[in-house]
């Protein structure tokens, strides 16, 4: 397998884009990556998206994508994996430069999830559940991310106010993102008073509906080299599934897939979890992001209320989590979240962060997953 | 890149399957697949699926699919490209496979089209046209189909009596084919009479909607020798796409996506279109097996009426042509389509056809598209 490099990265603002349909903000965040890498040649694209069929009433996007940047007739892929769809696209693009059968990969993510009413989009994203066992008898992802809360709670103490303080860390640091959906400062007061949505997440506990799209270009390092760009590599990709119903996991206060993509990223790049200097993960919910600081290790079991709460994890803190903002405050357009978060760590290694740089960093982690941890997409990005 | 075997297939009898669930349909055919591979062990799993958001509301498959097949926590993808999404689910597992980031890698193609009404149905597969541009003005697939026959009917001459001669072959093979949705021979005055869907496409110039499933499953040739398997190998896999809506073609009787893709797929195995034994296509309309033998080299340009005509593409014939009854007899669940295809070349080779056996088949060609073309998928697959 051959080394892979991101040689170029492309975000656009998120938000409600009423005015763009998913193919211009395709287009546009994609122009902007292959501009940044300094290339014109695309010898493949992959393009994550969780559902287009039911967000837009249109499926078939390597037809669609392809021919509206302009790159047809290249091989062109789309990727599902509910939220983690972005997260699998840079795998798949990853895996196809590595094995050598494409040079120049295009990944991007993109979703457009405005164009329908607030119950169609709850419906939309009640699909990566299990619908036969969950979605059918009225289940959806904040009433399930909010049993994975509780139990958290009673298990091991966590509280109101560290729910509150994930949003309240993720909307410091999304407010010195200017492409953030709410570059907004809130407090633990704010978050604790919002309108409840399914006990005990409230609004401020939840990512948002966002349209938008991220995208980077990948190479073998070799062809980066001679490019004269600067070195950053995909040095480890982890891919773990588990139970797509919460009812049949073991235990709903872990996330599984998350434990064990980290482990294989972790394992290929040849790293410790200690090594990273920033991680961008994936908090659809503030429970998420705790759990997943425990599952990948940054926190022990049981203390990623605490983590936050003592600022473990703040820019400034000795794990610095989601200094993009996160889904939080930068918004969760589903399918462009994971290639988004590899923008962040990117933009990070090269120090083009601004207010929000996480001084000297060097390796970052990504995590993405998909419904309650049914899937989970793990990367390990170093600058050399 | 490592050489890709096919070690194992499976298949169950396709048609309306009202008292299985999508997750059954493919859990049956992915164990069969193994059982025939002589292989527990999955290191990871490729699924292709058109639309199962819009089919039967659930995403996700990766999660769902790898959790009914009691795989977790391995790795899991879906793929999508319309109608092509299986041949796309054959190609990402060959470069699992050949990347040497897997050994053994189920692939699968699965939909399940009867849950909803023929209405929705024919929505769902308009999401493969560009929904701005054609699918909201009313255009279907049958439509769009019916303006490539008319202009190579006008262009080429191609008869009425043509198309119906493709839709005769191919049932006169799924007759012979025990899993095919509609195992019965039909006549050229039968097709001519059927009721009219869009002129001049009548209903037997049409592939059914289908419930049903495909898998194969691929590891490193060399690991096959090990295990002491007949080596059939993946020694071609061929990408293009073309522009989503019809009305952008350079020229709308001329499928330049299957073209690419199988000139791709034919120089990588070092092998010419006259090399090949048997082809298992794309016949979503009559028309569209007259074009593919174009785009192929199998007839020359506008003569595929004639091929069909003059017997080149039946069982006997010096290019048999959809031996399994192709996507007319055999049904067309759209995501699965593309998995079949390699499945019953597979069967070819090794020489378990049946009634339906091409002499002496040592190389086949699979050819699986998208839309009217707007994506190709072409693999070569030979027997040692």
């Amino acid at each position: 397998m051959r080394d892979v490099a991101i040689i170029g990265i492309g975000m656009t603002k998120w938000g409600e884009l009423w005015d763009k349909a998913l193919r211009t903000i395709y287009v546009e965040t994609a122009l902007l990556a292959l501009q940044d890498a300094g290339v014109d040649r695309v010898d493949s694209m992959v393009v994550g998206c969780m559902s287009s069929g039911l967000f837009i009433g249109q499926e078939h996007l390597s037809s669609l994508l392809s021919d509206y940047l302009g790159k047809n007739p290249i091989p062109a892929t789309r990727v599902e994996s509910a939220c983690s769809s972005g997260g699998l696209a840079l795998r798949q693009g990853f895996i196809e430069v590595a094995s050598g059968i494409s040079d120049v990969v295009l990944v991007g993510g993109v979703e457009k999830m405005t164009d329908v009413t607030g119950g169609e989009a709850t419906y939309a994203l009640g699909t990566a559940a299990d619908q036969e066992y969950e979605a059918y008898h009225g289940l959806t992802f904040p009433g399930l991310y909010a049993m994975m809360a509780v139990a958290h709670m009673n298990r091991y103490g966590t509280t109101r106010n560290q729910l509150s303080m994930v949003a309240v860390k993720n909307h410091d640091n999304g407010s010195k993102n200017p492409l953030a959906q709410f570059p907004s400062k809130i407090s633990v007061e704010a978050v604790n008073s919002s309108v409840l949505v399914a006990d005990p997440l409230r609004i401020l506990d939840c990512s948002p509906v966002t349209d938008g799209a991220a995208a980077v270009v990948l190479c073998p390092v070799d062809m980066a080299k001679k490019m004269k760009r600067p070195i950053i590599r995909i040095a480890g990709s982890g891919q773990a599934t588990d139970t797509i119903a919460l009812s049949s996991r073991r235990d709903i206060t872990w996330l599984e897939s998350t434990y064990l993509a980290a482990q294989k990223a972790l394992a290929m790049a040849g790293r410790k979890i200690q090594d990273m200097n920033l991680f961008e993960v994936h908090d659809c919910f503030t429970i998420a992001e705790i759990m997943i600081t425990e599952a990948l290790g940054i926190a022990e079991r049981g203390r990623g209320g605490k983590a936050v709460e003592e600022g473990l994890t703040s820019i400034k803190g000795k794990f610095p989590v989601n200094p993009s903002g996160g889904l939080k405050a930068k918004g969760h357009p589903v399918g462009a979240t994971g290639v988004a978060q590899a923008v962040e760590i990117v933009k990070q290694l090269r120090g083009e962060a601004g207010d929000r740089q996480v001084k000297g960093a060097r390796r970052g982690l990504t995590q993405n997953m998909g419904g309650t941890g049914g899937s989970a997409l793990v990367h390990v990005i170093e600058a050399d």
